[in-house]
């Protein structure tokens, strides 16, 4: 399974920490201390979920040919329309009519959730080109009054164009995938929620998905290393899901792994949910060497984790 | 593929059509003739997607052990909550560690989409017992004022254990299934939506939604016959998506069935979403013979559809 391309959209409004600091007082150390985030985007009046999956994938349009995609999967956690979902707007926007459209929300875990669906309709021959799309619009559900946690958050969005066999000498090699939930732990459906009809995101323990994240992604990090045959020395990236700079830190300290081989972007986009690994991955793309590895590990609310080895 | 068992869950308060009545003057005779519902049930006070979870599951593990679960799948476009979704409920309810979680949002098709995800799952060896949620809580995002459709919809959910092998002689084989986005047609991002931010559902194209639906579930349920090598002539009973009377009997029409070999449950529950075949299911599953074939066909908002053929 290869990752042929990616793309990305983030909206152009930048909004700084200062903003909290005049809404709630928080100063901008403090928010720096805490989450490591400088700044986060926020969607325009009139943009949202669907309207920047189709802005996505026009992007991906201009990179490759879509017009052979066989299914689309898409990921939110704040959806825009939860009936036309995310995949039917992609599916609309491309007009290719007849294959299977999937939407998941398994909260910031989703992007690799996504792609292990599409593993499945590879092993079933249902699919050889799919159209992966994660987009959040955070701050549509977000009360940004909330001390707690209504500073951590941010939109965008990022499609990949997954192919069964290589198209292309510049693929990556997604090597190997695992997802896993960890919703038995005791706070793990009371930690962090969005209810759309109650008041949105709201994080009442923040504390114990942060120590919960801390421990998940170096475990399935590790896992899957070994599922590989490999070992943290073959690792050249580590691309953990982008929730909070402390949290990346201490994935990178309880892998005893030095902090340049951390990707991070949640300094300039905050925590962009679901999207913000494949952000980070599209971003970066024309940078990686051949050869190199790249362990991308997510943990979401819920809670659910996973890890992909990805070979440039 | 197997179901070997089901269970479903329905809120006790019943809605007659005489409160649309009041409500907004439509009569009990122009709901029937133009829908053929004549009640629904609607959630109580504090009862969601995610407390109907629990039910559904509770009520199966009576049914079966679901100790040894390896993967929980959850479909819903009523979401009580997007980050800690049914199948991150169900996992906790259950205490089962680290094993794949994931939820959809397809609209009505859900339900056969959700089944396609498992039959992934199940090709790539990385599941083989499947417990799988369908949960709609429709009243909660209805506008019960809107005359177009605000007396069409009802709650309830239901939950099976799909497993890779047969367990029981008693057990339900799903021959084959597909799937299939029909959003490239005009108006299949506009003719129903569920936007939790701007109102909930509406309908603006029900007409459009209506002549889709009459051709999708039937030529999908031909194109999964035509798969197994079959004809109409070896179908036993025909289950389409409990969306509204009309289409149903426009279904067999098509298909030139008699109305004996139609399941259908909107008349007492009206339209349940994703969860409407999983409840017949549940409901007529100690009538079934043995050798008995029901071919399940869906159709949902955005548009997709799908069809699984199903053998006693």
């Amino acid at each position: 399974m290869y990752i042929h391309a990616v793309s990305h959209y983030l909206p152009t409004e930048v909004v700084g920490n200062e903003y909290f600091t005049q809404l709630n007082g928080l100063s901008s150390e403090w928010i720096i201390e805490r989450t490591g985030i400088v700044e986060r985007r926020k969607a325009a009046p009139g943009e949202n979920t669907n309207t920047m999956t189709v802005d996505v994938v026009q992007r991906l349009m201009d990179k490759t040919d879509l017009t052979t995609v066989d299914l689309i999967v898409g990921a939110t956690y704040t959806p825009y329309d939860t009936i036309v979902s995310l995949a039917h707007e992609a599916q609309h926007h491309l007009g290719i009519a007849d294959i299977p459209v999937v939407s998941i929300s398994t909260a910031c875990s989703s992007f690799i959730n996504a792609i292990e669906v599409v593993e499945g309709y590879f092993a079933l021959n249902k699919a050889s080109r799919a159209l992966v799309i994660v987009s959040e619009h955070n701050t549509v559900y977000n009360n940004e009054q909330d001390k707690v946690s209504g500073h951590l958050w941010g939109d965008g969005a990022a499609a990949l164009l997954i192919t069964k066999e290589r198209q292309s000498e510049g693929d990556f090699n997604i090597v190997a995938l695992l997802t896993g939930g960890a919703a038995h732990t005791a706070k793990a459906t009371t930690a962090v929620m969005m209810k759309p009809m109650e008041g949105g995101v709201t994080m009442p323990f923040g504390r114990d998905v942060f120590i919960n994240a801390c421990q998940y992604m170096p475990k399935a990090s590790l896992q899957i290393l070994e599922r590989c045959g490999l070992t943290l020395a073959d690792v050249d990236y580590i691309l953990p899901h982008q929730a909070n700079l402390r949290i990346s830190r201490n994935v990178m300290n309880t892998l005893s792994l030095p902090e340049e081989k951390l990707i991070s972007n949640i300094q300039r986009y905050g925590n962009t949910g679901c999207a913000g690994c494949a952000i980070a991955l599209s971003e970066r793309w024309d940078t990686f060497k051949k050869g190199e590895r790249i362990v991308i590990t997510v943990f979401g609310g819920g809670y659910s984790y996973g890890a992909m080895l990805v070979e440039v």
